[in-house]
């Protein structure tokens, strides 16, 4: 093994794809789809999310100071794709990938997407211009996740939601569970439960 | 389907799991292991990764300015988890996982990890605190990847590096690929031979 030096780029991998939904007060509901998003803060909750000055999208954030990031399962794949590569300028996204808003009460305008396995309304409270991309910081001030993802006890199971990862520019389904944080110090009775668990 | 309304948390999924690794002038290489990390800039190309002020390594990233990115293959999966749960203030992790540290030409003290399939050298510009975390802006100003991943033109082959996500606590491996950026307007025999590509 030996590293070979390349020129620097983007090349944190794999990253979240997302679809960001935003409106504003004088423009309808755009989704323009983000893989440049990330968690920066647990407490408060917080996201990142990056878009490029250019963007149709971009100045809606601005003008709204508020968005909501679409976890996508391998449903809405299609989708988000469609939605990276064409513009709200030209067209209803809504309308032409056949999705739904649906209302998020903590926003004014921004609306979630009723088919994605879970949202994060988020208001922003920073942009920082990078230089191609504009970084906006956003506080998670709501969350809807689909009931059928929630079981007995309430908690989340988001392996239901067959998500999607972007790695250097290909979209893969999420594989078996090799682990869970802690896996590598856990008790041998404890390792082997949860990982029938996680597995099943 | 109906969303069900929950407290909001930072559950964007499935994010990067990574090992970052740092130094200065008077600590030891460390690794800190960062879920809470993305592509912030494309040019410059940026990342961010965001670290709590109690942990050892905060005040070494502080210090030296400095720190890589080394993506996570299954191969190095279970020293990750374990650098996610000790603390360089009691153990040397280098040593404890049997890594080996890689001069980076770019920067003064980090080290790389030489097992992991790539890695970004980066100096920070920017460290905003949010709450609960820090989050380190950082250019990167290096990168270096295993020879085994470039194929005969040169191009980086991240499907051979078997990287891993994290996803609600859970890594997991990377399945097949489903899709590639544009896919949903390529013509049929671009996206025909691609899939094939892909998934060969």
């Amino acid at each position: 093994m030996a590293f070979k030096s390349l020129t620097p780029g983007a090349m944190l991998c794999p990253v979240p794809a997302v679809m960001v939904s935003c409106a504003s007060e004088k423009d309808r509901p755009n989704i323009i789809t983000i893989a440049w998003a990330g968690t920066v803060c647990s407490q408060p909750p917080m996201v990142s999310v990056t878009v490029r000055k250019e963007r149709f999208s971009h100045h809606i954030l601005m003008d709204s100071g508020e968005f909501v990031v679409n976890l996508v399962g391998e449903g809405q794949l299609r989708a988000m794709d469609y939605c990276g590569v064409k513009s709200g300028r030209d067209e209803d996204k809504f309308a032409a990938c056949g999705l739904t808003q649906t209302k998020v009460a903590e926003l004014q305008y921004a609306p979630a997407i009723a088919e994605c396995p879970l949202y994060l309304a988020c208001k922003t409270e920073q942009v920082l211009e990078l230089g191609s991309h504009d970084l906006f910081l956003g506080r998670i001030v709501g969350m809807g996740v689909q009931e059928e993802l929630l079981d007995a006890n309430g908690r989340i199971d988001l392996q239901k939601a067959k998500l999607v990862a972007y790695s250097h520019g290909v979209y893969q389904s999420l594989g078996p569970a090799l682990g869970f944080f802690g896996y590598s110090v856990a008790a041998p009775e404890v390792l082997e439960r949860r990982m029938k668990e996680l597995n099943k």
